[in-house]
């Protein structure tokens, strides 16, 4: 009994550590804290590539994103070395995740971070994890997706989508006429079908990409939707 | 060129979308938000066991818990079926996790967090992602831990940490002596080794057990340290 | 004695039959090799989706196409349901393959027959081993980068290719600076580095897309170059 | 015929050898498997931390030890250099296998068993492999325990248990409600599950630290139960 | 519209210079591609071992191979340092590919292929993906088993072959009467499924005897059935 | 206090309990270890296939088997169906086991069974494992290399064996002329390399012929060389 209240009271000054201010933002841990936030803001990536003169296109880009996010994403910043590269990311982007689909808006984020996930990107995953919260009013939905699709409760339809999205990224060449008909039983149409296939293609470039030059998300992100 | 804007366009719209507080939250996604909160904190898990009454040193801790932490976590309600089983549970975390140690508490929680990411484990991730935060006062370094420790940064001995714990978590059979080496080079003595060791095996555990009766995380844990 | 003679003679007769010209193509397996071609050549995926009108800029792409190749390849077929998603993926497309770059053309086709070979894509693996085959006029290169980039005996410089692309596809979250200086000591600058990356990124993706959506290959490829 | 004839007589000469009790047991072959007896009973772990004084209760325990089994198992002198440790392993090791439970002794350590061959560790596989002799009073499930499993011929309702704790131990992850379900369909009640799980659990982690620390098994495990 | 249409012109640039004749066979890739062939065709293997003289029986087989296909495979070059070694190797190999088989030959070919496919075998695949080629009559055939059998459009007979050796080959602990049942279902005799093991098991072997050694092909087989 | 001795008690009863001769042994489980001894003894393996009436040879063989071990080995019995079959596997097996040799038959055997347990065959496991034990005359050590090679403490020249082999077993393709400078530094001509590759393959065909065909070993393995 005595050793039971023993480790209460152990568990206690712990607790208490926990919750004591000075211990838990020293000024060390905060300077940490503002130079790692620092560093994602200015080290766009690993590889030195100067930026080249935005194109007028990408300065519009660039101009709309400060005004509607507050900031660009490093991604556009890491193309920038050349805007040719730049415009040719930019228009792909927007025809995979913009244009019209019979996934929501939500839905394709929701295949973009369980994507991502899966390849442990921390750029994509910070960004699109962003936007599951965001667009779905639910940080717990994010953070979910973020750790486990699996433990999401997802319904049937929303299920099948990571699913076949983490079966196609983890081992291509297994997919076969059944995957895509348990797509279909989901709900889902060959048109459906198409975009759940180039989301999860897309985020599979994107992950390695980034992870391939260390890309950093904005700070930015990780406040946002909660 | 005139495409090009269009595309900026394009761009613009779906960024005013989602920054539409309306589309953001519509009502069908807060009631969704609220009710994914509401099932983590009334479904702890997946098995029906009842309570059992809690014995008195159990009584104490939980009442310790509502008072630092405001909720009992889930994992000790989930143990409360049978109060031999808490104890022994709880005695055995308090000796790995609450002794006196050369790790700090914030590095406790960090390899505790890199094995949960590896092992995917909703439950740890949550509670022990939202620790690195609050032990550290650095928001994002919890979060680059939860996606991947090797983006945070981390300086030569707080690096050889995660390395170690997550190798001993993927495959077990190939430490040797080279890789206890390794610790020792980063500085650390070999009752840091056990600590290491004891911190990594503990959360292979309790990974494997919640993942196992898809142990639900108390909601508040998703905001504490943002 | 006589029983090794007994053996040579066994060998002997599956050895003519191979070369038994009745044997090797029975009618039913010419038959059976032409519909497979065939197959190849209508069924260009699994999804039923209807060619939308080429736009007069793809509508120029595909007479080029037949002009040069003799054929439209099939990805530019699959894309043709929607002339947005077409024109984003060969602006795409163009802007990682066909800019300025320091590899060659047939470095980067390695690099791209590489990834396929370990994403095991029927498609891209069909459609890049042969440009491996006839831009270097070596069809046995073309073959070993198929088979196993290993075995080829690659220069250092090449080799370091392979070696980080293929890493980047199977364990894209390990990737670090080390990796990187591996590239540079091999003599890539950071813009190089960049290609490999962007070039390993984007197989990863098209892999997916092909897998997939079952895309098949045109069955020239298949003789092109050797 | 000759030939084959001349194989038997080499088979001859060999199994002759493996026969010749001089040649099986060479004074160095001896002096090495004295010496490697020797060596797992002195040198408990890789680690140096000198054992504390037993606390009352853990002498008792050694003692205990000593009388049934005729040696202290090397995990608990491994915990003994801090007897706040050892009483918290001891005390949790107590609480999961040794309280009620509809599992039979023998389930509890095959379920321990096939844990830690998928592990692939030293001592637990000697510990607990023995355990499985013993209990059982068959040897030969032990070894088909230790070996595969899925070779053991099991029933049903035994079958069930590995299967179920060998994928948690692999991909924890991808533990649903139908693998409990599975569970369920072989007779174990929730409560039932809840022991395998944790059971699974308390070896991925002794395990880990097992294989953390080079933790050499009692030389008398190896000669128990044959 | 002028972007694309120059993007159009880029693409026709790039496909011209791959018809280029000069650019696609520069002397230095010419010189490449038959120092590539005079490798693979000198150097049997990466071990110095001497060759032997000839057995009278493996004379004959030698004598026989330059007579039906023109060269003597280097898998019997490399294992001639030893007769009693090569003709062990022969006898087996007889045994398992050239008796009275349910399977035809080209099926056998094709597990062998699948088998060295997945093991990434440079010697194998390129000899036996030949010899799929060359007794199906069908080139098609061949390459998608090099590539991926699931592509192949096999029937259920010779779908159920490949699933069988590959899961064989990849977890061979996991291979239960389930698996074999399926084989039964897809019309398999017992007799059979012995073969389809046998001939998975002898790739798993040769496969790895080959690529220890880095046993290279005869340049030959790349160009034959084709 | 009061509470770990009732601990102490608890571990007391169980031990008693596991050293109850009643419990240990009930009926049922020695009912139950007789027939798993008897049913391995006479269900050879998985596929019905009637044995033919042996060759000379082969009838030479088996009466040595029984006269040197007291049984013929069921590897023999499976083949048995076929003579000329059996006569291929044997004589290959004498080619790779049996000839003149710088490795040691112990050294043979632990590569043997260090391959086997990596794949997880039950038959090859035991009859090799059994082998290690015999021959070493070190029955620790044959549990070592059965377990976990790593633990065994090997020598240079020994550890590099399973090492070399192990990887060839998981990753065939990645064996380059480093894996062999290892063995050659370790001290191993390219006639020992050649020994290593030909048994590690060897052993990578029969634990997957065995695996296919569910191949049980002879019960009298279990107790040799303890």
């Amino acid at each position: 009994m005595a050793r039971t209240r023993h480790k209460a009271r152990q568990t206690k000054t712990v607790a208490e550590k926990r919750n004591d201010p000075k211990k838990k933002q020293s000024p060390a841990a905060a300077r940490s804290a503002s130079s790692r936030a620092a560093h994602d803001d200015k080290e766009v990536m690993a590889l030195k590539l100067k930026p080249a003169p935005p194109s007028p296109a990408m300065a519009d880009l660039f101009k709309l994103c400060e005004e509607k996010l507050g900031f660009v994403p490093n991604v556009f910043k890491a193309f920038s070395f050349d805007m040719a590269k730049l415009e040719g990311f930019v228009g792909f982007r927007n025809s995979v995740m913009q244009g019209e689909s019979g996934l929501s808006k939500v839905e394709q984020e929701m295949i973009a971070t369980a994507v991502s996930t899966q390849n442990r990107c921390y750029y994509c995953v910070t960004s699109h994890g962003s936007a599951v919260r965001g667009l779905s009013g639910d940080p717990i939905l994010g953070e979910q997706i973020v750790m486990n699709y699996r433990a999401a409760g997802l319904d049937k339809r929303q299920r099948a989508m990571p699913d076949f999205a983490v079966k196609l990224t983890v081992e291509p060449w297994t997919i076969e006429e059944e995957d895509r008909e348990r797509l279909r039983r989901a709900g889902f149409s060959d048109r459906d079908i198409w975009d759940i296939a180039a989301i999860a293609g897309f985020f599979n470039m994107t992950n390695r990409i980034a992870s391939a030059i260390d890309m950093r998300p904005n700070s930015q992100y990780h406040a946002m939707g909660r």
